[in-house]
């Protein structure tokens, strides 16, 4: 049988209260539809790349997460985009940060990915880039919801890390491959990057060893340099990744910083381990059940 | 005898050809005052930031470096500046990406640091928070000199990496940190951002490791999170600094990445290999006699 397996996070925070019935079933179609796109690459034989660009694309659609339309606002109301997503293959990636206008940035990842002449691309210029490979450009009014209009009120006085989307994979040709694609903080300053479109921090890939993708306080992710940390120990110390992921999350939760991270090894084996109350997850493997977790830890 | 140690570099890339006798005595002189306020702080019981900061503030206001007044411009003529500081104490770090009009960007990156909030602001939203914080704005000719402006004539066509700024420090309080600054890559894209200001990339500090500060290929540096891996090798498997740094070099420069970096690590050694033709840099320690390197490998 051939050997792939894939792991999607829809972010981690708080655990969600008084959610509408209605939105917790979108939120669980959308991670179904999202591990739905990733099996269909991987289960025919697809490319690990691939199959993390597509449930992260499919995430960024749904207007329930925050990645692409839904995503949270700057302090002005107006959503900055981040998204990386890197080959496992090479080591090739490719990323944009704080980017306007553009509904799929994990597309616009890919393009300066493919591109190879640069690794990251940020505002304006990520724009024009976007321009001059033919992205359509959405108004800032198509990424607007209620619900993150009304939670940037509420957040403006008290700020606090919100979710992120983001994808890990192995496939058939033992290529690893991670992608991640957020909003950021809701009310962060414009301009702000997080850690989702940093390779070493919130995103990354590297063949023999495992995938990586973040969600949760990034600057901790960031200073922490957390993706590269895990990679470290299970390259350098052949650490078993459960163990590299979970201590790479106590690290960063001893010091003050929340937050979860989804990981994929070159032998398959999944880890998603997080120190924030919740984290929205799934994942699939060849020959093994799909799994969708909406709950909290307890 | 109070222990420090310091090293700075002006950049890697090719050897030097037919450079004017005045502009070698130029960055000579700006390497060595560039030291000397490095030394200032350190000698008299002050902190690695600070030197390390200090040390990149003046090779920002040289006008003869690929950083602040004189950085290299992008492919529409204009400067956008890359810059980063991380403080080994407490992992606190603080960097601006893609920014225009402000003649220190290590001092803005500082100003994100000591504020708190973020580690990283890029484009628009960087010069915002500059203006919040009271930085004076300078016109885009500020930046440009004579010299970069046939650089990017002649550079328009074949591509190559230019050197970037950058220090390490280790202080009496045996505290580590590293600064980086550049212009990044003649005729870039509008937007990118290159390794200098992300942390575990062109950029790393951490207590009882060792600090990093990179130089050359930035795309290298990103996808192989270079200062990460550097660090990794001495934290996790004990390997001596020399060798960390050397390996990591050699990994990128087989992959196709030339560069360089400078490296202290707690015990005050000093490592600064690189795989490109020569690389500007210069480094003193409490007790030994300062060096200045402008000559390349051979």
């Amino acid at each position: 049988m051939t050997r792939w397996a894939l792991a999607i996070h829809g972010g981690a925070g708080a655990r969600p209260r008084r959610v509408p019935a209605a939105e917790t079933r979108a939120i669980g179609e959308a991670l179904k539809s999202a591990l739905d796109a990733g099996i269909r690459v991987l289960s025919a034989g697809g490319r690990a790349l691939d199959a993390v660009q597509s449930a992260v694309r499919v995430m960024e659609g749904s207007g329930v997460l925050n990645a692409g339309r839904g995503a949270v606002l700057n302090r002005d109301g107006i959503a900055e985009l981040d998204a990386a997503l890197m080959d496992g293959r090479g080591r090739r990636a490719g990323a944009v940060a704080a980017v306007r206008h553009i509904a799929h940035p994990i597309d616009l990842a890919r393009a300066v990915l493919d591109d190879g002449q640069h690794v990251l691309l940020a505002g304006e210029g990520a724009r024009q880039f976007a321009v001059e490979r033919g992205f359509t450009l959405e108004p800032d009014e198509y990424f607007v919801t209620p619900r993150r209009l009304a939670e940037l009120e509420r957040v403006r006085a008290a700020r606090h890390p919100a979710g992120t989307v983001g994808a890990v994979a192995l496939d058939a040709h033992a290529d690893l491959a991670a992608a991640t694609s957020t909003g950021g903080l809701t009310a962060k300053h414009a301009g702000r990057v997080g850690d989702s479109p940093i390779i070493g921090a919130g995103t990354f890939a590297e063949n023999g060893v495992c995938a990586v993708s973040g969600t949760g306080a990034g600057e901790y992710f960031m200073r922490f340099t957390a993706a590269s940390e895990v990679a470290a120990r299970v390259k350098l110390q052949a650490m078993r990744l459960e163990d590299a992921a979970g201590e790479v999350i106590g690290m960063m939760k001893a010091a003050g910083g929340e937050g979860g991270l989804i990981a994929v090894d070159a032998g398959g084996n999944i880890a998603m381990p997080f120190s924030s109350e919740a984290m929205l997850r799934a994942c699939a493997s060849a020959g093994r059940e799909a799994q969708i977790i909406l709950e909290s830890k307890d």
